[in-house]
C-alpha cells in the first residue's frame, strides 16, 4: 500500500488507546471509547507496525462533538480511501424528529427538545484497478433521551461491495465472511439484512443497484444492547477478512484502458446513488453546520457520464449488470 | 466544430419545419410548433449549412409526449454539449400539484384530475478547454387545465454561464447581451431575473453558486401570452450571441494539466447542484417513465472530487470561487 499520499491536515496529538470493549452510552465517561477502538483497528488495514503511519485528522466540529478524516488520495492501490470516525451529541432537529417518527418510533420530547448523541465509523475504498472492487461499510450507535429520562438507542450499519466486473469468487468470499460473522449472532440476520442491503442501495432512476451488496440494517435494539453490540463488532471485525483478500489478489492484475473506461462510468453510478438516494449524505448536507469534505468524502476521485452507453450483450460489463439489476444469492 | 462523434441512434424522419411564430396552446394543432420552431434554430450554432449535420433522436416517450435529444460527446471543442427538446402532456401527479400549489397556484382539479401539458428546449455545453465555460439553457412552457375548464398557463427558463476560470470581459458580455434581450421588454426584467439566477444556482453545502449567473425565472404569466412567449423568444434569440463569441474566442486558448484538473474538479460542483438541487433533474427523477438519460445528459463527461482541494490565495482559482460565492453585478 502506499501513503505516499495521505493528506496532512493535522495529527493526533496522542496514541490512540486500545479498544474498550464496552457498550457505548451517552454518559461522559464512556463517549470517546467506540471511536478510540474503531481507531485503533485501522492500522491493520495496510500499515503494519514500523511502517509508515498515516497521518490523522482531528477536527472538533463546534462544540457538539468531533471526528477524525483520514483520506488516501491517488495512491498506488487505491485512487482514493476514506475513513470517517464520529461523534455529535446536541438536540434533536425538528425534521430529524420527524424522519425518525415515520420510521416508526416514538420520542416524546420535554419542552420540545430530544438530546441526542450519535457515533460511528464509516469508510469508502476506490481503488484504481477496475479489477478490485469498491468498498463501504458504516457501523453507528444512536441515543435518545426522552422526556422522562428514558433512553432509547439503537445500532445501525453495514458492509457492501461494488465491483466494476462480476468475479464469483469474490461476490461468494464476501457475503460469506458476513455470512459467519452473522451467523455466530443468530442466523436470522444474514438473510434479512442481505436483502435489506439489496433494497438499500437501489439506484431507482437506473433499476440497479450500486454494488453486489452484503448486509445492511438499522434501529437494531435487541436482543440486549450488550448482545447488538457484539454482533456490530463481529460485523467490524469482518471488513479487513471480507475485503483485503480480494484487493491483494486483484491489485496486480493488468487491465485494458476500456476496463478502466467502464470503471469510471460505474464510478458515476456510484455518485448518483450517493447524491440523490444516500441517507447519510442527505442528511449531512441538509443539516447546518455540518463537514461537507467528510461526508462527501464517499465520492471517488474521478467519475463519467456518457450518453446512452450500453455495453454489448454477453459482455462482461452485461455480465455485471445484470447481478446489479437482478440480485443473486452468493451463499446459502 | 467537430461533429464526428454525434451519437447515432435514429434520425429524424421528416425536415423540421420552420419556425412558426405563434404562442403554443393545449389545443392539439399548436402543440408540435415550439418544439419544431426550436429545433430549427440548432444548426446556428457551429453546423452551417453544407457541413455536416448532426444526426438527431427522435424519441417517442409512451403516449404522453416525445423529444428529441441531440447529445454530441468528445467531440474537439466540447466535452459534452447536448440538447433536449421534449413535450409531455397527461395528468399531473399529486406530487406535483403540490409542488406547484407550494409555490402560490392554485390548481382546482376536476374528480382529482389536472390535464397538463409541457413543453421546453435545454442545452447544457461542457467545453474540453479550461478557458471556455460551460453554458446551460431551458426554455419552458406549462399549461394546467382547471375543472371549470379555464387553462393556466406559464413560461419559465433562463441562461447561465459556468466558467472554469474568471474572464470579467467574457462575463460582461454574456450578461450584457442578456439584459439587451430583456430590456426590449421590460427594464424590470434583466435585474429580476439576473438575482433570481444567482439564487437559484445556489450549491447550499459549498456556500456556492455553481456559475457566475445570467438569468433565471419561473411562473411568468404576464403581461399577456403573446407578450411572454415575445420575451421568451428573445432569450432564446439570445443564447447564440452570448456564448459563440466566447467559445471562439477561447477554445484554441492554450491550457496547463494543473487548469484541466480545475475544471474537472468544477464539473464535481456542477454534478453536485445538478444531482441535489436542480429541480427539474430531481422532478425528472422522480417521475416514473421519465427517459433518464436525456434528464442527466447534462452531466459532464468526466468530474472528479478531491478531499479538502483549497486553491491557494489570490490564484486563479481562489479568484473564481470568490466571485462564486459573492456573485457580482456585471452590467448596470
Amino acid at each position: 500500500w502506499s501513503c505516499s499520499s495521505w493528506k496532512r491536515r493535522g495529527r493526533c496529538a496522542a496514541p490512540l488507546p486500545h479498544w474498550t470493549p464496552a457498550p457505548p452510552s451517552l454518559s461522559t465517561p464512556g463517549r470517546g471509547r467506540k471511536v478510540r477502538g474503531v481507531c485503533e483497528g485501522r492500522p491493520e488495514l495496510g500499515h503494519p507496525r514500523g511502517q509508515r503511519q498515516p497521518r490523522r485528522r482531528v477536527i472538533l466540529v463546534l462544540a457538539g462533538g468531533g471526528g477524525i478524516s483520514c483520506v488516501l488520495q491517488d495512491g498506488e492501490v487505491f485512487e482514493k480511501a476514506g475513513v470517517n470516525v464520529s461523534v455529535v451529541y446536541g438536540l434533536l432537529s425538528e425534521e430529524a424528529a420527524r424522519q425518525m417518527r415515520s420510521r416508526g418510533k416514538s420520542l416524546k420530547a420535554k419542552d420540545g427538545k430530544l438530546p441526542f448523541c450519535a457515533m460511528g465509523v464509516s469508510s469508502v475504498i476506490h481503488p484504481k484497478n477496475p479489477h478490485v472492487p469498491t468498498m463501504h461499510f458504516n457501523y453507528r450507535y444512536f441515543e435518545i433521551e426522552e422526556a422522562d429520562g428514558t433512553k432509547q438507542w439503537w445500532f445501525g450499519g453495514g458492509t457492501d461491495l461494488t465491483p466494476t466486473y462480476l468475479n464469483e469468487e469474490d461476490a461468494v468470499h464476501f457475503h460469506k465472511t458476513l455470512k459467519e460473522a452473522c451467523d455466530k449472532h443468530d442466523l436470522k440476520l444474514y438473510p434479512k439484512y442481505k436483502k435489506w442491503c439489496d433494497d438499500y442501495f437501489f439506484i431507482k432512476h437506473r433499476g440497479e443497484r450500486r454494488g453486489i451488496g452484503g448486509i445492511f440494517f438499522d434501529d437494531m435494539d435487541s436482543p440486549s444492547k450488550e448482545e447488538v453490540f457484539q454482533f456490530v463488532k463481529s460485523c467490524a471485525k469482518a471488513v479487513v477478512p471480507c475485503y483485503v483478500p480480494i484487493v491483494k489478489r486483484h491489485c496486480h492484475d493488468s487491465f485494458t484502458p476500456e476496463e478502466k473506461l467502464w470503471q469510471q462510468l460505474r464510478r458515476g453510478r456510484y455518485v448518483e446513488f450517493n447524491l440523490v438516494y444516500d441517507r447519510g449524505t442527505k442528511f449531512g448536507l441538509l443539516t447546518p453546520g455540518s463537514r461537507i469534505e467528510s461526508i462527501l468524502m464517499s465520492l471517488p476521485l474521478t467519475a463519467r457520464w456518457e450518453y446512452m452507453h450500453t455495453p454489448p450483450e454477453s459482455s462482461k460489463e452485461a455480465e455485471i449488470l445484470e447481478v446489479l439489476r437482478n440480485p443473486k444469492d452468493w451463499v446459502h
